[in-house]
């Protein structure tokens, strides 16, 4: 399996997306292909003692760079020759199973929508990262790919997310909620209550299992496997469960460094804060997948160190193997609206 | 000044919140009038030894009560009788200066509006709860009564929370922000793109302090002290903060509970965790003032005990004290969008 690398994607490009790309190569045997700029790809491996090429990693040369600035809409041809466009034009050839980027997200969609292409029926690739909760992780998708949403492109983001909680995260039958503000089935605007209705006929046809409305208070405490949203609605809930984590973890530092009895209290519960950051941490979890791209695609951190790289690799590996692209290809006839 | 409180609203009526009225007329100095069943009011004074009714404490009789399935839209008509909308009425003739309920907020929301009414040229009412956040605290405005807006309500939510946030919390020049999925003009759905366009003008011609779009990440983190939304996204937003300060309250829980060392931690930061605990306690705020009704009408939450309905009493009488019903009627010609 090969895995192609953005080696200049990222607050931390390119040398701590070439350290976390030669750590995953060892850890989970798989080949890379670094994208970028040959001479400092070169230069980040020998800060690491690596003076030869390991077996199975490559450099593919791509001089360009796009950055957060650029409009996101016209990288492909804008950018022709920058990492991002080139990496991808890999996937897209066949020569790599899967790519993992940790630079601009819009940039990465649009392109990835153009190069690889969506599986055929599906309307709109989401992202589908996971968040951990009360009683494991949850997906929330669409979590800002897609601000504007139809009921349609609700239902494939159910389908996805539930096929994507089954065959990577593990879960034997994922609980699918649709993010809403109330548990009653006549709640939220018509997107929502036409979404529903999709939802509850996916369900009865057997393709998921669709639990109902999940209000947002519910997601963190473990309500749902699968959270389906508009983008909108997504990226506020996960960008504001991401928040308040960082704010009750700064008032946890507080409350440590108050006083000498909390200084103490630290040593003695050590653990317990470390456990608990690493929760919060996406270092941990690596990346997010683009769920409905051809395929597997990962979109990492922004500020991605080596540690979040290589996990994003294992994720990408888990992605390869766990066919779920060939998953969503399998379902689509179930996963379309038929014209009115 | 007095408080007109429905006595059988809520998960913990009539019992909790007798008591916490009782507590809130001494502590404040207010006059009350509690709404509900005689027989029952006058056990739950006795209960707390209160056998003749303190001085400026009345009991209005009304014998219906609105429970949580009762079909909002239609409380005014088939619970005529009930304390809420009996509640409602002494506020609209004059007979006390705000309402409190613990009861079904949608029911509130329709019988606010068609029996006290709203501020003449406010085209919606909204809740504007008060969230803690790393640096103070924050209004978010529309959390939950309107799912579905235009510009021109996000436009009056700006001003609403700017004047609650100034005449209220007391923050002099309020940063008024947009909930959005950027920081660029350009970003969201029409919604978005055109409610920062009136918000900025109304900034422009001096009205609020709009700060521009602001991302939910950075709403517990500070960024700003009005939070403008849609219902949808704020009750997202809302609620999406609330369970994930309980799950990270249940790990700190684990946390200290794992080991003896925990436990032993946990004694030297024990007024840390407390203090931890009250910042994300609801009954410490009370409740949430309906924004754009006539006179002020407090919404206390579904399990409030006797503090949080005491709290909600000082809210109450804070709210009047403010001035800002008055504030939001003399400045309405600017939160209105000339029709093309």
């Amino acid at each position: 399996m090969r895995i192609i690398i953005d080696a200049q994607g990222g607050d931390n490009a390119p040398r701590e997306i070439v350290h976390g790309a030669i750590q995953a190569a060892e850890a989970y045997g798989v080949d890379i292909t670094l994208v970028g700029r040959g001479d400092e790809i070169l230069e980040a491996l020998r800060e690491i003692g690596v003076d030869t090429l390991p077996a199975g990693v490559e450099i593919f040369n791509a001089d360009d760079v796009v950055d957060m600035h650029d409009e996101a809409t016209d990288v492909v041809h804008s950018h022709r020759n920058s990492s991002l466009v080139q990496g991808l034009k890999l996937l897209a050839d066949g020569n790599g199973d899967a790519f993992i980027s940790a630079g601009s997200t819009g940039a990465l969609l649009t392109a990835a929508t153009l190069l690889v292409r969506r599986i055929r029926g599906i309307r709109r690739a989401a992202f589908g990262p996971t968040m951990p909760t009360k009683t494991g992780q949850c997906i929330i998708i669409d979590s800002g790919a897609n601000a504007e949403c139809t009921p349609e492109f609700m239902l494939q983001f159910g389908c996805m997310g539930s096929f994507c909680a089954r065959k990577i995260l593990g879960i034997e039958n994922p609980r699918v909620g649709l993010l809403n503000i109330g548990a009653e089935d006549t709640k939220g605007t018509p997107l929502q209550k036409e979404s529903y209705a999709l939802l509850k006929q996916a369900s009865d046809n057997g393709i998921i299992n669709f639990v109902g409305n999940v209000e947002a208070r519910d997601v963190p405490l473990g309500a749902v496997d699968v959270v389906v949203c508009d983008g909108f609605s997504g990226n506020v809930l996960l960008k504001s469960i991401e928040g308040t984590a960082l704010f009750m973890a700064s008032q946890l530092k507080k409350m440590f460094g108050g006083s000498i009895g909390g200084k103490i209290g630290y040593l003695f519960c050590k653990k317990g804060v470390k456990d608990f950051k690493k929760l919060m941490d996406y270092r941990e979890v690596g990346g997010t997948m683009l769920l409905g791209i051809s395929k597997p695609v990962i979109k990492a951190h922004g500020s991605s160190d080596a540690l979040a790289i290589r996990n994003a690799v294992r994720q990408a590996k888990q992605a390869v193997e766990s066919g779920i692209v060939e998953e969503i290809r399998a379902n689509i006839s179930s996963m379309k609206v038929p014209k009115e």
